[in-house]
C-alpha cells in the first residue's frame, strides 16, 4: 500500500487548495483536474516514479507526460513539492508574463517538464515515441541486460483526459503502442467525463477501456466513484491503495502497454462546481474556493496556505531522488566499465556531437543527365550513414519504398512475432513502421527526440504533411531534432491526382516558425541537405521528388555545399551583375539551369540561384544574401512547382513567380509539368517579359 | 439470397479482368482491391443500393463513399456497368490527361461520384457527416414519417480499407457515429491486411471489429478466407449470400451504425501476386494478368474483354434504377402535396437560393469604443439567422461557448437519451457536438455539405485548424459550401500560451487554393463576412478574435459592405493620393485606425485599408484593386498579429509588414499585443520609417 499518513492526506488537500488559489489569483486557468488528480500526481511524484529533483535531466529518470496539458498545475505543484526549483511565489504567477509556470507545460521553460503539451492527444502520442526510444536506446547500449536491470530501463508515465481520448491521434498511437508491445508505457485515463461542453454524454458514448483492449493494451479500471455518476452526486472514495495496486500490476505486465482508467469527479471536492464544465477551464470564484477550503479544513481567509510540516514532508522527495539516483549510478558505473565502446557512444550522444567519419560518410553523386529522384538520393544517404551514425533511425507511415526511408539491411523495430516476409527485425531494430498514421508518426518522432539520445526521421507524401501538422508544429515549438521526410513533393508525382499532389504545402510549412523546409535540387544537394540538417540539430523537413532529377555537373556549377547557407549562386552570369536572376528550388532547379542556357543564346546573361531552404538563407548575414540576390538586380524570376504564395519577398515588385495556384490533375507527371508551365521555355519567356517591363 | 446466375459470376470476373487490364495499360494504379472487392461492389450497385444511373443527382439516392479512393476502379467499373455514362473507352484512359477516370474518385468530375476520396480515413469520416445530414434533412422536411417511409430516408454506404482504419480520423468519426446512433450508415471494412508495406502485421495488431464494438456500432464479420490467412495460401470462398445476409441484418439495425468486416484476399485470384503489397499499388505485369485471365476463363491475348451478354445484363441497372426512382417519386409527390411549405423550402434548397429576408436578418452593431469580440458578433449573427435560414446549422469541437457557434435556443442534434443538463435536444436538432475531434468535424462538415441540402459550419480555435487541415483541403478541393469558424485567432487570446496561439495559421490557410480566409475587423465586418460567405456558397473560414474589438463608427468610416470585395478603403486620406497606406485585418484594423489619427496629427495623411479576405480581394478586377491600393503609393504598412509570411505582395518592396514571426507567450492578451508590437505607436513609427526611406 501507499502507506499514506495524515500528512500525506494534508499535502494532497493542499494541492487542491493551491490549484484553486492559483487560478483564482490569475483569474483564469484550469483548476478542476488539478484538484481531482491531486492524489494520482502526488502518488506518482512522491512514491512511484524514479526521478531526481536534483537533476531534472538525469538520463535514467522515468519520463512524465501530462497529456492533459491544460491541467499544468497538476505538474507544477508536484514540481514545487518535490523541489525542482519552483516555489510558492512561482505558483502565484501562473499564466503571467515571464513566469516559470505558463498556461501549458513548456519544454525548455520549466525544470522537470520533459515535453510541451496542451494540444490534446499530443502528449500520450509522444509518450509512445518515448517508450519506443527507450527500447531502442537500451538496444543500442545494453541489449543483453536482463529485463529491468539495465540503467537504460525506465518507465514512461502519461496522464490523459477525456479530450485526449477523443482526439484521433491518441487512437493511432495507442494502436501503434499495442503493436509494438510497449511494456514500459503506463497511461492513466482521468475519466471524469467532463469537457468544456460539460457532460461528455453529448459527444462521447464509447467504451474507452474496451477500445484500449482492442488495441492490445493491458487495461484496468479504478473507480473512485464506486459506480456512481461523474456529477458528484454519489459517494466518492479516493482509494489510493487500489490505484497503487493497479500501478504495480501495470508495471508487472512487461509485454504490453498498460492503461489505467481512473474514474474521478472533476474538481472534487468543490461543493457546488465539482463535476461541471465550469470547473474545467474557469476560476472557481471566491465563494467556491472558500467553501472548498472550509470543507478541507483550511482557512478560507488565507490563500496559498502551505504548512511547514507539509512542505518539509514533500521535499523529502529530493532525498529519495538522490538516493534512487545514487543506486542507479552504481549500475551505470559498472555498465560503463564493462562497456567502453558503449560508454564512448553514450558520451557522444549526450554531448550532442556528430560521429567521427560523419563528413566522409556522405555519398557524392556523379553527373548524370537522367539523374535520380531526390527521394532515391535521400535513401542512399541514409544507407551510407547507417554504420557511422547509430543514433539515426526512422521509417515511414506505410510508404517505406516510396519515401526511401529504409537504410538498406537494417532490421525493423518490431516484436519478433510481428516479423513478416517483407520485414525482418527485432525489438531493438531500426526501421520504424508507423502504419498509415502520419500524425502519430510525427508525435512519436517528437517523443523519440525528447528522450534525448537518438535522431529520428519519418516519411510520408508531402501532401499528407497536412495530417501531421499538429506534430510538426510541436517539433518546431520545442526546437527538437526531428527530420520529416516528405516525398512526392509536387504535381510531378503524376497520376495519383489532386488529392495527392501538394500545391500549398511548401508555403504552409515555411510559415511555421523555427522549422527548416529544405527542397534540394539534385542528388548532391540532397546529401548536402541531410548533412546540414544533422549538423544543425533542429526541426527540419525535406521535400523530395518522386521523379528523377538530373544530377548537375558540379565542376561546371557551384558546389552543393552551398545548401548549408540555404541559398547560393549555382550558375553565375558572365557579367558581374546579371541581367536577370532565376531562383528555383528542388525539381525546378534544373529547369532554371536549362533556361539560363537558352537565355544566353538570346544574349541574356542570367544567374541561377538554388534556394533549397528559405529559413537558412534568411539566417545568413545581409552581405551574403545581397551577394546572392543583389538588391539592384530587380529582374527576377522564381520557379517552383507549388503555390506562388510567399515568393514575393524573393522576386520583388518587378519580378515574377512561376508556380501553380490551383489544384493539379491526374496524368503523367512530366506531362503535368509541361501543361502547367514548369518548362525552360516558360522561364525564358518570363525572364524576357520581366526585362522588357523594366 | 443474391440469386446470382452464371452471368453475374462472369460479370464479377470481368470486373477483375478489367481492373487488371486498365492498370496494366496505364502502367500504374491500384488493381488489387478492385479485383478482390468486385463481388461486394457488384452486389451494392446491382442489387443493394437505391440508386438511379439515369439521374446521378437524384436526391432520394443512397450515397456511396469509396473511402479507399485509391481503388477508384472499384467504383468506375460499376459506374460503367450500371450506365452512369462511363464506357469501356473511358476505362482505357485510366489516370491519363483529360479522362473521366482519374487516379482517385473526384467529385464534379465523374457522374455518379458523390465525393472526392483518396486521403485515407476521409471517406468514411465524411460518410458519417452524410448520415448526420440525412437525419437533419428528414427532420426539417418530413419529421413525422414512420421510419423508412419518407422520401428523405436513404442509406449511406461506405467501403474502407485497412489504411482507412489506421488513420485516426476514422476512429474519431466512428466514435461520433456511435454516439449519434446513425442507423442509416453501413460501413464495409475490406480486411485484406495488406498495405503498401505489405503484411500489416508490422504495424497493425489490433482487433478492429472489437474497436468498433467499443464505439457502439453493430458489428459483423464475414470471412471469405474461412479463418485462413490473408496471403492466399488457403481456401477462399466468395460467399456473396453470407455478405448479403450481413447487409440485410445491418439494414435491420436502425439504432446504431453498422460495420461489416469482410475478410478478403487482396487481388484474388491473381495466382502469384494475391495477398502481397505489390498487388496493392502497382500493375500486375503482363504475365500475371494473363495467368489471372486464364484462371478465370478469359482469353489471355485479349484486353478489356467484356461480352455483350455481360454488358447487357449489367446495364439492366438502368431499368431497375428508373423503377426505384419512379416508386420513390410517388411517395415524394404525395409528400409534396401534403407539405406545401416543406416543398417550397426544398425547392429553394435544391436551387441553392437564399431565403427571403436574408439581407434583413443580419444585425447591425452600434458604434462602441469597447466593442465586442468578433467571435461574439459571429454568434449574434448566427442566432439572427436561425429562423430565416433553417438549412444553416453547426457546432463546435467541444468549444461551443468559446467559439460562439450555438444559435440561441436551438436544440442539440443528439439522440434523446444523450441530452444533458447543459444541452437539450433531439435527433433532428441543430446544434452539433463534435467532441474534441477537429478533423472528424471537418470531414463531417464536408459530408453534410455533399448531401446537398444544408449549410454546415463548425468551430474550434484557429491554432487547431492544424488538426483539421486534411478536411479543410478536401472542402476546398471539392468547392463545397462549408464554413469553418476559427476563433482565438492570435496571441490576443492570452494566457493559454504558445501551444494555443496561432502564428502561422492564417498564412498556411491562405495558401490553400479555393479557400476564402476571412478575418473581419469588427462586429459589423463580421456580419458582412457571414453575408458574403453564405451568398458565395464556397468553402470559407472565419478567423475571429477572443478579445473585444471596438465597433467602428460607420458614419465616420466606410460601410462594412466593403468586406464583400475582400478589401476596401475603410478610412481615406484627405488628399487624393495618400502619403501612406495602412493595411490591416481583424483585431489590428482598429490599431491602424488609431495610428491614422496620430499620423494626421503629425502631418502624415494615411489611408486605412481593411483587408479581411485576400482571396475575394484578388478576385476583384484590377481597377478596383488599384483604386484601393494605388500602385504609385509605395509607402505601405501592413499590420496583422500573425506571421508576416505572405504579406510582401501587398506591402511591396518599399513597405513594411508588422507581424509576429515567432511563437507567443503565456500572459494577458492585451499585454502580449503591446509587447509584440501591435500598437498604434509601432504602426506610426513604421509608417514614418517607410516614408523616410523613400
Amino acid at each position: 500500500t501507499a502507506g499514506w499518513s495524515d500528512i500525506d492526506v494534508r499535502a494532497v488537500d493542499t494541492v487542491r487548495v493551491l490549484a484553486a488559489d492559483a487560478v483564482q489569483k490569475t483569474g483564469n486557468g484550469h483548476p478542476g483536474t488539478a484538484m481531482s488528480l491531486a492524489p494520482l500526481a502526488y502518488l506518482l511524484y512522491q512514491h512511484v516514479m524514479r526521478v531526481d529533483p536534483n537533476d531534472p535531466e538525469w538520463i535514467g529518470r522515468d519520463r512524465f507526460v501530462l497529456s492533459c496539458g491544460h491541467s499544468s498545475l497538476t505538474q507544477y505543484i508536484q514540481l514545487y513539492y518535490s523541489g525542482y526549483g519552483l516555489e510558492l511565489d512561482d505558483l502565484k504567477k501562473l499564466r503571467t508574463w515571464g513566469s516559470k509556470v505558463p498556461g501549458h507545460p513548456e519544454y525548455h521553460h520549466t525544470d522537470g517538464v520533459d515535453i510541451t503539451t496542451g494540444p490534446l492527444g499530443s502528449g500520450i502520442a509522444s509518450a509512445v515515441g518515448m517508450a519506443m526510444a527507450q527500447r531502442r536506446q537500451r538496444g543500442m547500449l545494453d541489449p543483453d541486460a536482463a529485463p529491468g536491470t539495465s540503467p537504460f530501463d525506465h518507465h514512461i508515465w502519461t496522464v490523459a483526459s477525456d479530450g485526449d481520448m477523443m482526439e484521433g491521434v491518441s487512437g493511432e498511437s495507442a494502436s501503434l503502442a499495442g503493436t509494438q508491445e510497449l511494456g514500459n508505457l503506463i497511461a492513466f485515463y482521468d475519466q471524469n467525463q467532463i469537457s468544456i461542453e460539460d457532460d461528455t454524454d453529448v459527444s462521447f458514448a464509447e467504451d474507452v477501456a474496451a477500445r484500449y483492449e482492442a488495441y492490445g493494451w493491458h487495461v484496468q479500471t479504478v473507480d473512485w466513484r464506486l459506480g456512481g455518476s461523474s456529477k458528484g452526486d454519489g459517494d466518492y472514495v479516493e482509494d489510493v491503495d487500489a490505484l497503487l495496486a493497479a500501478i504495480e500490476a501495470a508495471k508487472a505486465v512487461t509485454d504490453r502497454p498498460s492503461f489505467i482508467a481512473l474514474k474521478t469527479i472533476l474538481a472534487w471536492p468543490a461543493p457546488n462546481k465539482m463535476g461541471t464544465g465550469k470547473a474545467h477551464g474557469s476560476a472557481l470564484g471566491d465563494e467556491e474556493v472558500a467553501a472548498t477550503k472550509k470543507l478541507l479544513g483550511f482557512d478560507p481567509e488565507q490563500t496559498f496556505e502551505v504548512s511547514d510540516e507539509v512542505i518539509s514532508h514533500v521535499r523529502k522527495a529530493k532525498e529519495r531522488g538522490a538516493q534512487a539516483h545514487a543506486e542507479w549510478q552504481k549500475g551505470f558505473d559498472s555498465w560503463r566499465s564493462a562497456n567502453p565502446d558503449g560508454a564512448k557512444l553514450l558520451d557522444r550522444l549526450v554531448a550532442h556531437e556528430l560521429p567521427a567519419g560523419f563528413d566522409a560518410a556522405f555519398p557524392t553523386f556523379d553527373t548524370d543527365a537522367k539523374g535520380i529522384a531526390s527521394r532515391a538520393a535521400s535513401g542512399k544517404v541514409l544507407t551510407a550513414l547507417a554504420d557511422v551514425m547509430p543514433e539515426l533511425w526512422g521509417g515511414s507511415a506505410d510508404l517505406a519504398e516510396s519515401n526511401n526511408t529504409t537504410m538498406d539491411g537494417q532490421p525493423s523495430f518490431i516484436p519478433a512475432n510481428r516479423q513478416t516476409e517483407a520485414w525482418k527485425g527485432n525489438p531493438y531494430g531500426r526501421t520504424l513502421h508507423f502504419g498509415i498514421r502520419e500524425n502519430a508518426m510525427g508525435m512519436a518522432l517528437n517523443g523519440i527526440a525528447l528522450e534525448g539520445l537518438t535522431r529520428p526521421y519519418g516519411g510520408t507524401f508531402l501532401t499528407f504533411s497536412d495530417y501531421m501538422r499538429p506534430a510538426v508544429r510541436l517539433a518546431a515549438l520545442q526546437r527538437i531534432p526531428v527530420t520529416f521526410v516528405w516525398t512526392h513533393d509536387s504535381i510531378g508525382l503524376g497520376e495519383d491526382g489532386p488529392t495527392h499532389q501538394p500545391i500549398e504545402h511548401l508555403a504552409a510549412l515555411r510559415a511555421i516558425p523555427d522549422l527548416a523546409v529544405v527542397r534540394p535540387g539534385d542528388a548532391n544537394e540532397t546529401a548536402a541537405a541531410w548533412k546540414a540538417i544533422l549538423t544543425r540539430r533542429g526541426p527540419a523537413a525535406l521535400a523530395l521528388s518522386r521523379q528523377a532529377l538530373p544530377t548537375l555537373d558540379r565542376s561546371e556549377y557551384a558546389s552543393a555545399d552551398g545548401v548549408d547557407r540555404g541559398g547560393y549562386t549555382l550558375a553565375d552570369s558572365e557579367k558581374d551583375t546579371p541581367d536577370v536572376i532565376l531562383i528555383a528550388t528542388g525539381s525546378e532547379v534544373s529547369v532554371a539551369v536549362a533556361a539560363r542556357k537558352t537565355l544566353k543564346e538570346k544574349g541574356v546573361d542570367a544567374r541561377v540561384v538554388s534556394l533549397p531552404c528559405r529559413e537558412w538563407f534568411f539566417d545568413q548575414d545581409q552581405s551574403y544574401r545581397d551577394q546572392v540576390l543583389p538588391p539592384n538586380v530587380k529582374a527576377r524570376v522564381s520557379i517552383e512547382a507549388a503555390t506562388t504564395f510567399g515568393w514575393h519577398d524573393i522576386v520583388g515588385d518587378n519580378g515574377v513567380a512561376i508556380g501553380i495556384d490551383h489544384y493539379g490533375e491526374s496524368a503523367d507527371g512530366a506531362l503535368l509539368m509541361e501543361k502547367f508551365g514548369f518548362t525552360s521555355e516558360h522561364v525564358v519567356q518570363a525572364a524576357q517579359d520581366v526585362l522588357n517591363s523594366l
